[in-house]
């Protein structure tokens, strides 16, 4: 079995997932990826857990089929609901966003509060908390659900009046309960981070997990030794099911560039 | 074929079409109705016309495996895209929610200028402006997609300084073109209503189509000799494609009581 050269898989509830992407191309530029965005039933983040697991277990099978080495969750209500059970179904690596964003989060506290900002599915997970608390139980963890904030940054709002009043709106219970730390637990929040630092002050660290997962991936790859050996350009191939109206405006919001999609 | 005593038929994208359901049940509460709701997939605003053709295809498939006597599409972007042509391919009699807003709104204005505000894809399938100019092409009309209004809604931010602040972001080129009429686009905006009065003042007319949907199904009825004649009290069934996270709550906001769904 010579599964280097094939490539990663990446799947996520729509165009968030782009975040990871970027990432894993930066610090693997000469890995092939194929992504698939589930968008013709996105967002996941406010349906039930049973919908969750289902859709996941499609968009693996989605992956499967283009024969990628390893596949990287890169949806937190994914990975919040679904990663053990895929882990239980599918062999072979599976990396999701929570555990490694959970880590670096442990790492950077110094006062031991840390915040998590969510969506509503991920919150009522859990997934965060269970996360952080086994890497230390003297953590405490404050959660807040944002569900206006996928809404906001698919709209573009990224830097108005309207997004920071939201954002003080959600985010005035973490500030009062004094948190170092915050983690976005959503791969459309780095988006926001400059509302997000304003809101909280200087102080407050935020914790993108994209950076923290694509250090996974290499990690993974590196042990299991599945980085890629052959020679030519990277290869991406970018799947979604559905061709939402704006894609090209928000594929680009994420990843930086344009990109073509396959609807399949 | 006595179908008389059989359910009206209503879906939606999601629970939106509640508001619908309300004034069904205010203008006809001896009717059975079936309603269903497409939680799984929603929202369908954002999405493809392919994509919002089929989903509402398979919703038509749910309603007609119910015996229902009619279907009513109560949703703006579902009857934007595919409701001539679910008229060609079932044949009962079909209510849309565009025509009979856009017939109102041409009835109320006195100085023909008409604003419309629903999702990116209602504005874009541009059907309320060729259904308004179909009664009348002197009217001017101006659109403007809110895709923020329906998160909104759904986190209860009903009558909050921030509601009204992307009101006032979304509305400004309404409020400066003169219109003396807004159509209410979507079925989930009924419930912004009174921040929609305050930004627009009070001389401009709002205009809810979930009335005027209901009149329509009464005289459809009526003309068809399909108004039901049995006795007993009427059934009332909400089926659902997903129960989403905080569904009664949701559910109760649009209708004004609990309901019990059944996930099919």
């Amino acid at each position: 079995m010579y599964l280097n050269n094939n490539p990663i898989g990446v799947f996520d509830s729509g165009l968030g997932g782009l975040t990871v992407v970027k990432e894993l191309i930066r610090l693997l530029p000469r890995e092939h990826i194929v992504y698939y965005g589930d968008t013709a039933r996105v967002p996941y983040g406010t349906k039930s857990r049973e919908a969750i697991i289902r859709f996941s277990h499609e968009n693996m099978r989605v992956l499967l089929k283009r024969n990628v080495k390893m596949v990287v969750v890169a949806c937190n209500t994914s990975s919040s609901y679904a990663l053990g059970i895929l882990r239980k179904h599918f062999h072979l690596p599976i990396v999701g966003v929570i555990d490694p964003g959970a880590r670096k989060a442990a790492e950077v506290t110094r006062n031991k509060k840390i915040g998590v900002i969510a969506t509503p599915a991920t919150v009522n997970s859990r997934s965060y908390a269970r996360a952080i608390a086994r890497r230390d139980r003297a953590i405490k963890i404050s959660s807040q659900a944002c569900p206006l904030f996928v809404p906001l940054v698919e709209e573009g709002w990224l830097r108005k009046p309207v997004t920071t009043a939201v954002a003080r709106e959600y985010l005035g219970p973490l500030r009062r309960s004094g948190i170092d730390t915050l983690v976005l637990g959503c791969t459309h929040y780095p988006l926001l981070k400059s509302v997000l630092k304003d809101v909280m002050g200087a102080k407050v660290a935020l914790v993108d997990s994209a950076h923290e997962v694509a250090a996974e991936v290499k990690r993974v790859l590196h042990e299991r030794r599945l980085l890629r050996t052959s020679g030519g350009r990277a290869r991406r191939a970018f799947l979604i099911s559905d061709r939402p109206q704006q894609f090209e405006k928000t594929a680009r919001e994420f990843l930086g560039y344009n990109i073509k999609a396959v609807k399949i």
